[in-house]
């Protein structure tokens, strides 16, 4: 078999994704081990190495098929030389990721932040499957963005690029601080933490409302609360849409992109947030940045981290 | 000779201007004619292609050493296809540019757009030489904008990347209709005529302010005033830096390029109008994608558009 495959290695703080691409981001095999983040460095480093020689070992695919492996993690990354600055979950600090495991696996190695491979997975095998370009939004804890031009990541000069959560978007006049320290970042308003937090305002100041338990309450809640009518619900879920699609309507005058895909949690309120989305971006974006031009829900899910690290290879 | 160089065409309303480029994309000679608008489709599609003629004939070097002919025009093209859909000055709508010049050149011909080719200029050839990517705001008016990732223009999926005029950034309640029929465009603060409108409506008003004779009012009067103490003026040029950094703190996030160059007439109003950009630009990107990014004057002035057309054929 002279078929070539992708190794893709998804870094979280407590597990080790690890997965087999074909040529045509389809996800083929994948692996998942203990990261071992208390047993440090060194062992992180050889669970990484181990991981992706034993998925390829295991599989019918032999070694000298491999393109090469990629890899994802959070944190500020030197893409160019695969070195990671900061990594904020593991002891992963100042570590030249690419040379060590260039030397370890005698492969290539590409390394790159967790927002952009997952983007750049959804574009190779996922919801921007044979687009000309995509722009993931992740709805988590924060905002993580990724744009993906012709299949290449936009990395930005200092690997900033796609930072979409850091889009100062709110008017000075309603702006809260964001914990990057700039004011009216997407992220304060968009992502579940956002969500949460004007909940808990609302509920404090003694907004009339259905939502309780704000100490323990989660987005799903005030999404479920919106649907049922409340209110308050219904306005933190316009202004968090809002928002969103006042940012794409940018994005889409500044690299103007076929397709806006929308992941992470926050994303399974599914078509009632998206259609407000959507209303907003049409109504803010330049006519012809929207001709053409969709806003779907992400497919690969928590597989989007692994296919996207593979494609880093891609361009190899 | 078997240097390569670069033709490039900045195609006016009256005039066209050819050059030849080296492959540093140094500015070797320039030849200007008349477009021959008012002689129709055919007579400006001759002129194109006899002046680029001419200006190697009249050259040191041969037509064999021609890399392609780039070409810069107003309007909105396919430019993969280098076919002119609408162009606002001239009589070539649905003209097919690039197939009749390349059969009548026997040369390879790209075509963009002007804002496109005027950053690609810079990029190359101008105040963006050397750097890892740029973006150009020209500020004329209207608000033009193009953005240089390696070398490469950020097109995007319908010709709209870089539109960084028509990026809604001015907030709701103080948002007026753009030209293009969408709110709180940038270019309706930021550019020549936002600049003149928010004088003529100051003056309307009875605000307080030596600016006079707003009918035929310029925007140098407004940053003249200003630098005079003129407070209203103060205001306007105020609020009109105001949008192009917090637009740039935008652009910081999506593509965070090295650097941003400022062009067209109102950019002449130098360090008293760029002071002013950066402190908000300073205040509202993220600090990662502020560290090593800077602010410039544009320095090709009317040539950007010749050297950037030259090089829209780096890629061939």
């Amino acid at each position: 078999m002279s078929e070539t495959i992708y190794v893709g290695v998804d870094i979280g703080g407590t597990a080790i994704k690890v997965g087999i691409c074909s040529a045509k981001g389809d996800l083929l095999h994948t692996f998942e081990g203990p990261t071992g983040t208390e047993q440090g460095t060194q062992k992180i480093l050889a669970n990484i190495a181990g991981y992706a020689r034993r998925i390829v070992e295991e599989s019918p695919y032999d070694w000298e098929q491999v393109a090469g492996v990629g890899i994802g993690i959070a944190g500020f990354i030197d893409m160019a030389k695969g070195f990671i600055k900061f990594s904020p979950n593991l002891p992963l600090d100042n570590v030249p990721l690419k040379d060590i495991l260039e030397a370890e696996l005698n492969k290539k190695v590409r390394v790159n932040n967790d927002a952009n491979v997952a983007a750049l997975g959804e574009a190779w095998g996922g919801a921007g499957r044979g687009v000309h370009s995509c722009v993931l939004y992740t709805l988590g804890t924060g905002v993580g963005g990724g744009i993906v031009v012709n299949g290449r990541l936009i990395e930005g000069f200092s690997g900033m690029g796609g930072e979409l959560g850091h889009m100062s978007i709110v008017p000075d006049l309603e702006a809260i601080q964001c914990g990057c320290g700039k004011m009216g970042c997407l992220e304060t308003v968009s992502s579940a933490t956002g969500i949460i937090r004007m909940a808990h305002d609302a509920v404090s100041r003694g907004d009339r409302t259905t939502l309780a338990d704000v100490e323990n309450i989660m987005a799903k809640e005030v999404f479920d609360a919106a649907k049922n009518g409340d209110e308050v619900a219904q306005r933190i879920v316009s202004r968090a849409a809002y928002y969103i699609g006042k940012s794409m309507a940018t994005v889409a005058v500044v690299v103007n992109p076929q397709r806006f895909i929308i992941g992470g949690g926050v994303s399974k309120a599914g078509e009632f947030l998206f259609e407000q989305i959507r209303t907003v971006f049409h109504k803010y974006a330049l006519d012809k940045a929207q001709e053409g031009v969709d806003i779907v829900a992400a497919e690969l899910g928590n597989n989007a981290g692994v296919v996207g690290a593979a494609g880093l290879l891609l361009d190899a």
